[in-house]
């Protein structure tokens, strides 16, 4: 055995319920979860490294089922905006200065604030995914789900006006389905790569690569990571291209499109009818409730896709606008959102939080053979938790684990003091052991001004909310 | 000159935007902030402790505007429970254990949070009040605003259905009134304690002592400091004491209550119209967004008193529930709770929720001559942050502060590295210079330990909503 930790309150996520062990024990060798129990039945001599876990929580790593790490370099560029001035008017001017460069940099960035509040796997949405797997997630040694984006239309939408039908540029499609398909060859027997298909949305891509891709993924036996139904902008496209009373989820249904492969991001514009259809599909979704709240004052409907039998993860998305790659900020932003849109603080109870970034994103990803709890044969990712923090206190397990609802309603995210991936110590008493953290906060921080300097012309001419709200004193 | 602050992102808060300071300093002598401007403004040779800001930020002491600190101790208690069962059968049965040492001890543990993540001025609403100022407030060197919860109401509430009128009883209420009338007294020479009156509620108060303590208020000139329309329970009472088409709201106008002397704490069952009349008669408001939502699933009107005119500020109310006493946090969630409500992403901004934890809570507690934000001559309460850390970068400053809205949506709370209270350092390079934290953590888990261990029956019996959780293994 290669790793212990003991004496420690080990939630494994297994079963019905949080699966807790007090005074528990878990026993690591490879890459692998080897033991699951007490500690007095775990033989510690056996164990090469063994972590003191008393006075902490054990977790499985948790799951970031939906994120774009490439553009964490633009955080803080664009909140406090109406929705319809956020993407052009307020992250436009800087995003278009992002280099392929900035974005693994940004990559960087993002994944150190994540695997330092507890994320071991990331799914990755992005174009040329490979820069960063090879350049970020392999070197980190963090887990990815990876994503490569699939679309027909031009990055540039200033050709566009809001109401014009997209022109859908084919070759464009078919290099970018060409390149998902090369990222599934070569990362096939790479153990921290899994990959997914991510035609972008329904208002970017034709029917017909859909089609395309939705048969090599059935060939692959693979997932198909895909925003639907996420606002306004979309919906004008959806309409203007298939007919004034059709929506995303009926054109996509009609054409034989929905069924279990299908991972649904966001769905706020959809019906309650429309998600029944798709849990009965057995399509799975992703919400992200900080990101969607703040871009759209809107709550992703998380909390009643589960009530009605489907399951649901969570993601952070992009870090301008909401802010953070933080997973236990997260699982509280989709507790307390659901609870007051629905009135009712009973909804979205802390375990169930805690499963949307553990089990739940497993199976969303199709990994939950391997990771989302811990259990004796699955993979070694683990991360442990300093209770003995002002913020956490008390900890009691009589008459009930008070740990539970203390995780997810009083935790920060920089009590995780300790990360493993795939058996791998990343995060060891707070300190990286194969990242130069220093270095890249320099780095990124730098070049973020000198994008931000760049941008400026573009940002104050664009002329949105944000530019009074500089002209004021306010930012 | 005692202390400087130099080379730092100075947040002043001052004037009509954040009052932001590239390159800023800050010299402090005695009790008091002597300079403010840029650092090469500076004669450091005048400081006899320098502070290096560079990548930090510097920021007036948070304010807290409504807290309870001594129910810390059942912190992760009660929540995830329906609104009725909250109090009585979820906190109740671990509450009636809670000695008045044992207030003390979560008193401190709840303060060094509230330290930890920035806040310096503490209003802190309870009975014996001189306990907590004596035992914690004083020897932790924190500035608190005490008010003393007057009411005619036994506190064993299981005499009562919740239907019953509640008898008042005027002796406990004359002895409570007595004691703050004493604090008053006690306090008025004391430098870091301010006091308020504080009638717990209109549904536990007569109006007959209601009157007696406002005349008193005007003569020490002082705030009344008292929950106002806080929902369905005190509803049943105002409208059984005074009438079925009467509100609180409206027997206060009708008494003649309402001036600006009112702080009026909650206000979520309050209609616009009356929150109008509150604001047209001078009154503030507190609102407690984490609390709210996550005991009642509603946003208080926070946003709503503002854009009315009103004077607003937030307070975390009581740990068990929403969890923490984080300003950071609650600054968030102000932000994203009224976004979500409003449907309406430029809601409450981030500087506006700066706003909201530093001059607004000031004016609301009468204190802005003296706090809230950083100017010659007012009271040295200074907090810096580290913006070192991957959560917070990167930190640009053209062509705006990004660092305002990456306070607010990206921190966690745990990077405020310096307190400077009333000139005093109380965290340096976060290590507290005066209080033993270690011990007091210990403390405060062994007894909670003990008092959910005594409650255990009762809480069983009582079969709140959370008894099924922890026989489903959820908790």
């Amino acid at each position: 055995m290669d790793i212990a930790i003991v004496d420690t309150c080990l939630i494994t996520m297994s079963g019905k319920g949080v699966g807790l062990i007090n005074d528990g024990a878990i026993g690591i060798t490879g890459d692998r979860i080897t033991f699951i129990g007490k500690t007095k039945e775990l033989n510690q001599r056996e164990a090469d490294i063994i972590i003191d876990g008393s006075y902490h929580a054990t977790l499985p790593g948790l799951i970031n089922s939906h994120i774009h790490t490439g553009e964490t370099l633009l955080r803080g560029g664009a909140q406090d905006l109406p929705e319809i001035e956020w993407m052009n008017k307020g992250l436009g001017p800087f995003a278009k200065h992002l280099t392929s460069d900035d974005k693994i940099l940004g990559s960087k960035l993002g994944v150190l604030e994540g695997i330092r509040s507890g994320t071991t796997t990331f799914s990755e949405y992005t174009r040329h995914a490979t820069h960063l797997i090879k350049e970020v997630f392999l070197p980190f040694n963090v887990r990815v789900v990876a994503t490569e984006t699939i679309n027909e239309v031009s990055s540039d939408r200033s050709l566009f006006k809001p109401t014009d039908i997209y022109v859908f540029n084919r070759d464009q499609g078919d290099s970018d389905f060409k390149r998902a398909s090369q990222l599934f060859e070569e990362y096939k027997d790479v153990d921290l790569v899994s990959t997914l298909y991510g035609p972008q949305a329904l208002d970017m891509i034709s029917l017909d690569l859909l089609q395309e891709i939705k048969q090599q993924a059935e060939e692959r036996n693979s997932k198909i990571h895909m925003h639907i139904a996420q606002g306004q902008r979309e919906r004008i496209q959806i309409k203007g291209r298939y007919g004034a009373d059709t929506t995303t989820v009926k054109v996509l249904e009609n054409h034989k499109m929905l069924d279990n492969r299908v991972i649904a991001v966001h769905l706020h514009d959809s019906s309650p009818e429309e998600r029944s259809l798709l849990v009965k599909r057995g399509a799975s979704m992703v919400g992200c409730p900080s990101s969607i709240s703040l871009i759209d004052g809107i709550v992703p409907p998380v909390s009643h896709y589960i009530e009605i039998g489907g399951v649901a993860a969570i993601g952070t998305d992009q870090a301008p606008g909401p802010g953070h790659h933080n997973m236990f900020r997260e699982m509280r932003a989709a507790s307390f959102s659901t609870k007051i849109i629905q009135k009712n603080p009973t909804a979205l109870p802390a375990w169930q939080a805690l499963k949307l970034a553990t089990m739940n994103g497993a199976s969303v990803l199709g990994l939950e053979q391997e990771i989302g709890s811990l259990e004796v044969g699955k993979k070694a990712d683990v991360i442990t938790i300093d209770l003995n923090n002002a913020n956490l206190i008390p900890i009691v397990s009589k008459p009930f684990n008070n740990v539970i609802p203390n995780l997810i309603y009083s935790m920060n995210g920089n009590e995780v003091d300790n990360v493993i991936i795939d058996g791998k110590i990343v995060l060891k008493d707070n300190k990286f052991t194969n990242i130069e953290e220093n270095s890249i906060l320099k780095e990124a921080n730098n070049r973020a001004k000198v994008i931000f300097e760049e941008g400026t012309e573009d940002w104050v001419k664009a002329d949105s909310k944000m530019v009074s709200y500089r002209k004021n004193g306010f930012i």
